[in-house]
């Protein structure tokens, strides 16, 4: 794996404390340029003491409804970030993820206030999480208010890696038996669908460092491996080999790039001078 | 037209009834297991006492805003479901076919309570009865919410047939004079467009029991024949023969298969053997 | 360019004005013939004396949340259009593309009240001014409103021109450094994306006149000449010249005419004769 | 009973669409004159075609809070004017009481839409309904939300009859044994309270045609005779004959009046001559 | 102190436990009678797993506005009941208070659902605790949104014992040197206020088992002793001895009682005989 | 008049820039000392630039419903204060009204953010401006909103002048022809009321510097002079000299007192040493 993906582990143990300094230290100067907002930052960041705290409380207000008020919401967050610490690492991992890949976000509050794709996965983490306790019923509601409110429907049940990036978001489906690896770069518009109307695993299992382009469509119990690259406006109905990188309806591969983490370069546009 | 697709007839007479108890079964369980669902159990399904208030209740809360009152679409709802009482049997349909087509749906509350692809088509329904009646401006303004809320847009005059699976829903885009048959599947980010800015028939017309994968575009006045499949991602531009699957950009046919009907087996895979 | 495209013109310099007049006969005549939209058609038209007051009053209505309310919102649309009178001449360009070139719509008031695409462009143009004025955290929050609300996802920082028609709208990306025509027409899903991680110019610059069809993809620094036309799912990733209609994954051209202005025609099918 | 009283049958058998026809009348001039309440008559009035539905939709609207939704209660509403179509007479009677006896009160809209007095009687009306047919947790919550919304405390088994005015209305408290009579008028801070804290009768019986003034207190089982007039701030504990006038602390008889209703004439100031 | 006072301990240890249980059996028994409200009795009750927290959940949820949300308050609550656990032994007295003493109240659930007097003690003793803890602004706010909601206002300095009953409660006042001891029955309109513009004690003190009839006025540095009972719409302007009857303007003992505790036999009509 | 009440005057021309400079200095040292209510801080006080806007703002979002938005509400707000530059100054005097005589107001901030007497009062004045200009229907329609938020009934024709002090407020009732001089302090549950039902000249003229106690009821066309005091309870229904103070049902003189202004002084206890 390439060295870029490591960047994540770089900043120890600490890691959350220096992340929510951050943002703090973000919010308070964008309460100064601009106070029409101020209450925004006040009541999602400088109002809490961490960074579980704000993005609770923040995702909460955004999913509630008349049925499930915010406070029902905030609760089975905070029993959820209890019983499983590591859900805030992969938190902080897709954050991150946000600032180091996005060349227009340059700043950590950036995807935690104004990113609808990092909302809707870290609302897919709790579901998820629900859906491990046997809470079926629960998970189901929260993926439909994620789905309603971000336009995401990633199924409860399947298995997501830390260090996504869901750029733009809108219209992502990931089925209930799909696995998404780690470190692994995903557009809006994107399909990871099933096959046939049976029981049984019948999604794609995607490797780590994986850069899925707009509007592809991974179809069916099929593997995509390591550090590949999906073109844009694909149909992926094969396994996609390590390291390459496939394109067209349906897909075929295109180039191949032993050293490159496609995931980390966001670039689209189907390897350069590989594709002439 | 294959036996799968007669099983939403099985029941009987007295069908809408054994659905209902059904709904109510499995509300009364879940609120055992799940008590901070319970007021979501009780307000959109334990305190109803036919499906009819159940599913006007429900939408009508959904797709209220400050300027028609959750009580004006209610009772839109009732006018529409008094005067034409065929709509709930379409509502039944279209419900038993998410339960029967999904795998990952194994209760009859399930589309009801969470498939905004489900509440998507019952606005339709009602919008376009309102449409029927010539109060245009309030199925434009139905639609509308539709649209924001469920990101599923269905022109009110479009012509849509029973027992229809929207499945995942966001991006649906169906124009004023598409035509759908009866039991046919279609997954996210299809389109049924037009061709050209003249009145008249510019939309494709869709026989019984077919599939459309996700992401694909029928573009222009074109007929798809019965238990025809649709290729995810495939840009469809002219006639497609009854029985046979199209794919790719321009979709081409790449299979056969008198036996089949691809709604009731939801496989976007392009057909198994046939295929290589 | 086409004779159409300055049909805009055509009303002269009253045309606020007049167009104002239309949407207010509209309303009066809806309101008696469906009295239970008349609240609707009160206070977002009647109750108002321009064009201007009437669009602030409702988007800033749609957009509001809890943390930045309406009456905030509705005074930063007052501070742009009172220190950038030109985008008043967008929004009724935007307006008057889709009333000529949608021909489900006959109403001047239906793109206003009824269109999320439309909704869309006219947060954009605020967010864009927000934009110049170096008030990007404002600029983001309000694109992430946009994002929400409408499924849409306009960069502040891209420069669309005037007489733009979004239709259907869903899914729409367009990336920061992009850059849009007069009198162009997008349908839903389409994507102006960027390649690669770095600053500086990454994604498309589209001409005038052009008409970009459902779920196209267009990415990287490319250039779409004038009154091109770009085909149903198609992937572009390099230049297309101006008066040409691509098509298919990746797109190669398909026809070329002179004398069409594509984003007028609205005809998705890929042009006639010139397909065969 | 003097002659007044009987105004309110006037109007004969339709009056109840002749009330509606005044009320839609000032609505509409009321609607010219003031564009910005547009939206608040055609919401309460102009979109209804009866007296019934506007007050049952208006009164639900400002009752509803996220536990029982305005549907629910607009449904009680109609459940209890269906059932007992008395119940619209009263509503109509206390109309006019208000629209005959109050010099500042010019229209008949005014009661209906400005009046929290008028708005909580008909609140208790309904919670009455449901306390007689055995309904008592939700007329102790119908009762909860008058309490809260209109600050008038009146037990649902109390017994009003018809004609009755609230002037200004905050801080009125009715015990659950009390009964008043038929055209009464009683002002703001008025109670009548009961005595110890055993069940069975032990609030004021109060005669038809009696004024009770500004903060008195009747308390314990007593009887106030009819055409009685209270007079403000007075503590009343022992019974109170027909046609006299009583004031202080403890209340006294300080005059007698045959041939007045002190319910008509709203004279608070203790009898002009008789007082000296 | 009379034996009836008393009876609030008789539960024992685990009084919170029993009255919880009666709470929830009633709400069950309810939930069953009237469907129409279980959405309430889930989300404020059966959704719960203390009394604790549903107190917690309802108050915050009335309480809210948009400016401190409901996860705010309920985490002030939170706060507030962790670190002075007597608080909840104080608002169970309350609860027994209002069901021990008031005769149309013959369920535990009622005071807690259904009566603001009740809401608004508890709101007072969380502002109490906050204005003890230094954080007086938030005191304040806290009373004002009591204020508003429940026309209650009691200074968050003013300190009130245990087993308040707060009937009807519109109208109280309680100034902010006030002193209030335990088992005190008020009714609405009651005033107790203070004497001159300077700091320093200026409010009433009131004793144990005192009964305050409706619309009383106390006002200045006095003292009313225990078991002493003020009559409706007094104004009492100097000390009360203990066992007492006053009443009128300005206040005189009218009667003597040993053995009675005017807070528990709610007997407003000012002592039987002995007035005579 | 006495050298208290010329206080007000004091703070000179820029009086309205030195009292908001407070107001915002207050807010910036409380947000730091309970982050929890930052939001409430910003979107009230910090995020505005002048007292005018901070109060048009905060009023219009407390009495905005779902009928007349904020929006409106603050547009009428504006009208107002620009076509009638006192009523800032009468908002000014009442502000320092509250903050001069309440020992238990100790900053500037407190009547502007928690005290819905001052709420009610200046919602008072913005209704009877539009009463002057004619429009009736929005000022009875804000006096409804008025009293429902704040429990307090000024008709919008009444006369009011400035530097008054509402004090808790609740139950406060000024009829339409009654007429209030300057510096005047009026406790809760106080009725200016009227006599009779014919129209005319038929409440109160209270002269300035006058203190009414709680729950004082002045009822018919009296008039009260210059710096009198009304005592707590007391009704009145004849004249009260200048300098005096009454109490008592009915009123009656009990002292005389030259050389102070009650309304400064807000001693309800009933003048010291005169009273024995």
């Amino acid at each position: 794996m390439a060295e870029q993906v490591l960047k994540r582990h770089e900043l120890g143990a600490n890691r959350q404390q220096r992340v929510w300094q951050s943002i703090v230290k973000e919010a308070k100067s964008a309460t100064v340029r601009e106070p029409d907002m101020a209450s925004l930052f006040h009541s999602t960041v400088l109002n809490h003491s961490s960074f579980r705290d704000s993005i609770s409380f923040f995702l909460s207000s955004i999913l509630a409804d008349t049925n499930v008020p915010s406070m029902t919401i905030q609760s089975i967050f905070h029993q959820a970030l209890l019983s499983e610490p590591m859900i805030i690492d992969q938190m902080l991992d897709d954050l991150l993820a946000h600032y180091n890949r996005d060349p227009a976000c340059n700043e950590t509050i950036i995807p935690l206030l104004y990113f609808k794709g990092y909302h809707a996965i870290q609302s897919y983490r709790i579901a998820h999480w629900l859906w491990l306790q046997g809470r079926h019923q629960l998970a189901l509601y929260l993926r439909h208010l994620m789905h309603e409110h971000f336009d995401v429907d990633i199924h409860p049940a399947a298995v997501l890696g830390s260090g996504i990036m869901l750029d733009h978001a809108t219209g992502l489906v990931v089925g209930e038996t799909a696995v998404i690896g780690d470190d692994v770069s995903i557009l809006h518009d994107v399909t990871l669908g099933g096959s046939g109307n049976q029981n049984g695993k019948r999604h794609p299992r995607v490797g780590s460092g994986v850069l899925i382009s707009a509007g592809a469509k991974l179809l069916g119990n099929i593997t995509v491996g390591d550090c590949a690259k999906i073109g844009a406006g694909s149909v992926v109905l094969v396994d996609v080999p390590a390291h390459s990188t496939v394109a067209g309806v349906p897909a075929r591969i295109v180039s191949k790039s032993r050293n490159k983490v496609p995931a980390m370069e966001m670039d689209q546009s189907l390897g350069g001078k590989s594709r002439e």
